[in-house]
């Protein structure tokens, strides 16, 4: 396997019904009437408005939802660090664990020694594993050989504010690469659906154009395109 | 104004969604084809045992979002006070209060001469908002003398699992009867788009049986049907 | 009565619990000797390296509990807005009313005619409140005829990080006139205990030397001391 | 290095805070007069009343913080699930790990067998990390080697409501024992500072005397004392 990060569900029309959400707090509109009226001209302008004025509680009215596979348990482990999500996550206590399937990091990849050397220890902790298992050892106790590169599945959900504050950390080049392609391959996503509330997402090089590290990369994004391109395949 | 609640946005296909998030914990399937070959009969008791067995997590993969006229900001004190939501409200800092709107209790609604003093009073508070509005004191001032009772519009967006909290504590008889009367009309929204979460749904007596309170009302509900017809008009 | 802010609890040795929790994270240092060999002068450069970089989250392991007499509902509907804290209101749903205890913003107390006005329609509105229960109308359902300037009583619990993030709002000139005079009493609560942790706290303009809002006030604060001494007496 | 629980911090006089908190929703009281006149009986009458009835959110304003050492990436990762709380974990992207220190599992410990094969691959794996390290592969990738019982050191602040929450759920005889006994330590911890808070905490069999699982363990808890007797060596 290898990743996959697909879009399963999200609010439908995001864009306008955040704009529509704010425009009521600030407007002599009925709530009930809010997305009548709306043109897009103006939900842009607005939108805009919230996004660099930092007003973004009218974000969270709308939600994405995403399937992952092939991911590591490094990387979960980092992912639902974020509070302000949900999450449901492959079980390693319940579910067997069939044929080894892990990441391998770049670094490793593109190293044949140490990438053999790296997936022969692998396959040595699935025999492991299989032999904890078969001796009577439960699933969920046989699994603490296994390796933190193991891959693992997650659905998992964040609205539109959150999803914000997760690419400014996320896709900033200091971030982990495995968790930064993870959040890439979201904003991707979202923004196709979303054109108006992700055109100035990213890190902060990206949205204020300024680096906010204590130790900058020194090598910043300029735009929200650059980061989109910057693919990493493993 | 009187009391209106409205859909403004929800996840689609709610039921499945839940169903299929649920499903990826503890199975061995791929996240991203979670949404294939789940047939109605098995999302359905596979919701029933989440809900039964109170494993509420994937619930929160969903959300509702209500568009909301004509409560009073008793009511949205109340309301905001759950902290697992969004909400986007009309500022009386920045929108000028035009004609007196209030909410009338019942109790006061049906005795004409309570009524008449309840309603000579708020006609006068809004006279002396107007005063001071005119006298050159900011509106942000002017409506400290506004009654409790003031009409407010305001979006709310809940998960699902956030939504059976709310309707538990909101939907119980000894809720104020505003805040009821709002909670009975979202659970009627959302059951309707999402029929099997919000199947067993409501305060503790329909969903377990059995009172928490620790004064119960004496007349407690029996079925989801039952509260739903509870109609109460203000 | 007027507006009394007091410190009920705090975390002890709150700049201690923080540095020591940061230290954690970068450091091959065992949890439980955590507090050994820190010194004031390690924490405090730590401390001001984590504010400087934004790595809030070690602030959150030390908690402030505010009790406050004499704001009105118009500030502690603001208040509970902030999701991160918790909150114990008196409720006036079980309690009744006393005397008519309001507050007056500066704006109408400072005009003798506007003044009398708006005390008068205070207590024509409680006059009425005592109407409405001697004539048998539930406490709850009177209190929608008082204004918004009545009295509530309040025990608040934040944590340092949503503090910065508090301060950050609702020390800005910007922010209503109440809710930053709490805010600024908590601030200098809050500062006596944990010098370290709030060196650097406050408006954007303090702790960033640049304005965030769309419409800046014009006329931004410097430094901390400079917003603890702007005393708001109402 | 085994498991180390200890307790960091925690709100001074939590029994007191918790009541005072209370008692000002319901009762005519200033909020900076609280704590007088609470004498311990009426204290422990109301919180027995409050945890009863299920009204929990004043036990949000007292809070624990717990540092913990040598408890498996595993249990940190089941652990930080739980997102009402703070962590503050050791880096595995940071600090280099120095000689192979995991959790056994009591299922493998206990057959010499099966413990020699578990030890070795932890060696196996260490000694890969080694390499790895050495050939100039990043820490923060040469980990993913590291098998998911790998030590690691995590300090922990949650309050007093989500401390109940969570050892309702990891308490429970079908919460995986590394967990179980973490909470363990922490449920001795905090009600040697907080017995009132802490008397009636733990399963659903010992706090309702009814278990909520869909399948039950067949073997209930029936006291608190028995919960905390129940002690796990690995």
């Amino acid at each position: 396997m290898s990743l996959s990060v697909e879009l399963l569900a999200f609010t439908p029309e995001p864009d306008k019904v955040v704009a529509a959400s704010a425009r009521l707090c600030y407007s002599d509109v009925s709530a009930c009437s809010l997305k009548e009226g709306m043109d897009e001209r103006k939900s842009e302008k607005l939108l805009e408005h919230l996004l660099k004025s930092g007003h973004m509680s009218p974000f969270e009215h709308v939600a994405f939802t995403f399937a992952m596979d092939g991911l590591s348990r490094v990387c979960t482990h980092q992912l639902v660090r974020h509070r302000l999500a949900s999450y449901s996550q492959q079980s390693q206590r319940y579910v067997l664990m069939g044929n080894p399937q892990v990441v391998v990091p770049p670094s490793i990849a593109e190293d044949a020694a140490l990438r053999e050397r790296y997936m022969e220890m692998v396959q040595k902790s699935f025999d492991t594993y299989k032999l904890l298992v078969e001796s009577g050892v439960p699933k969920e106790d046989a699994r603490y050989i296994l390796p933190h590169s193991w891959e693992t599945r997650i659905v998992v959900t964040m609205n539109a504010r959150e999803l914000h504050h997760f690419f400014g950390l996320r896709l900033c080049k200091r971030a982990q690469w495995e968790i930064r392609e993870v959040a890439r391959r979201m904003l991707a996503l979202a923004r196709e659906k979303a054109p108006m509330i992700f055109n100035m997402a990213g890190p902060a090089c990206v949205v204020s154009g300024k680096c906010k590290e204590a130790t900058s990369c020194g090598n910043p994004y300029t735009t929200v395109e650059e980061v989109l391109a910057d693919v990493l395949d493993f």
